[in-house]
């Protein structure tokens, strides 16, 4: 099994589409090499995702997702998110200490981080204990400056310009 | 087959990285949506990409790559290279008129509008005449102005932090 020699801390962040997409887009890419992936999913779960569909049909790809198919708004947010935040947490923790993942994913991961669903200080020790042939990816709006801090590569999305004030809906294949 | 209601002109453009892999995602998204994705690459062919090796095992996708394995560096460009990007152009226009396909990538078009080697009002008009359910999406840096002016949702990707004037080098499976 190829195996990454030099594995990064990444973070796609922003208002713009396309954070999510990039890091499937990243796993695609890996998985053409032969790496595995490991997708952990914070506050999608019970979502109806168009990628959710075609997981299964990819080799090499594995993913969780935690949530309540619900948008968290709640401030300060239900003990139930926050328990499933920190449910994902731990397995992400798994996941990157084990290493049998050359890429691991924290999709939303940023916005969970925002809402104050898991603490801080747990992912900076994540990050900062992660294995060297580990590449990690972390997305998300919001992403705090502590994260920014501690990845080596960081990308803003930023929207230039969007139809959905025009009224478009988000659309089913593209949007979810 | 699913087709999609109202296909928008995404543009994903920016220094940053994440521009063809949201390109990629956003179509395996759709692709788990039973939506048939066609990924036209300018200037890329013959290099070495990761993504190359999962094509085949993907449902409904499609992939042409244009290029002769060197970047186009050359002002003005080499003849051998605008061919062979408006070879990819005259596909592309096929493609989208077809119909057949539900989203149509052109991955680094903006790059080779940007080197001349193509025509920008022959890809205003592909972008104009294009089929209401196709979903075009056109990636790369230095997007023109014309052509965001023409899109539907355009994203920057911008570097915020990037580790390679560290010393790092392009790594098999993350960046190819």
């Amino acid at each position: 099994m190829p195996k990454l020699e030099q594995g990064l801390v990444q973070v796609y962040t922003g208002n713009g589409k396309g954070k999510t997409s990039a890091a499937f887009g990243l796993a695609l890419r890996a998985m053409g090499r032969g790496l595995k992936v490991y997708v952990v999913q914070f506050i999608k779960g019970g979502f109806d995702y168009g990628e959710l569909y075609i997981v299964d049909k990819l080799p090499n790809l594995k993913l969780k997702a935690f949530g309540r198919g619900k948008f968290v708004t709640e401030k300060p947010p239900r003990k139930e998110d926050v328990e499933l935040a920190q449910e994902a947490l731990v397995l992400a923790e798994q996941v990157v200490k084990n290493g049998e993942y050359d890429i691991v994913i924290l999709d939303e991961v940023n916005v969970a981080l925002n809402l104050k669903l898991i603490n801080l200080d747990e992912v900076l020790e994540l990050i900062k204990n992660k294995p060297k042939n580990v590449e990690l990816v972390l997305t998300g709006r919001y992403a705090l400056k502590e994260i920014i801090e501690a990845a080596d590569l960081v990308t803003e999305m930023k929207e230039v310009k969007h139809p959905f004030n025009k009224g478009y809906q988000a659309r089913k294949g593209i949007e979810y």
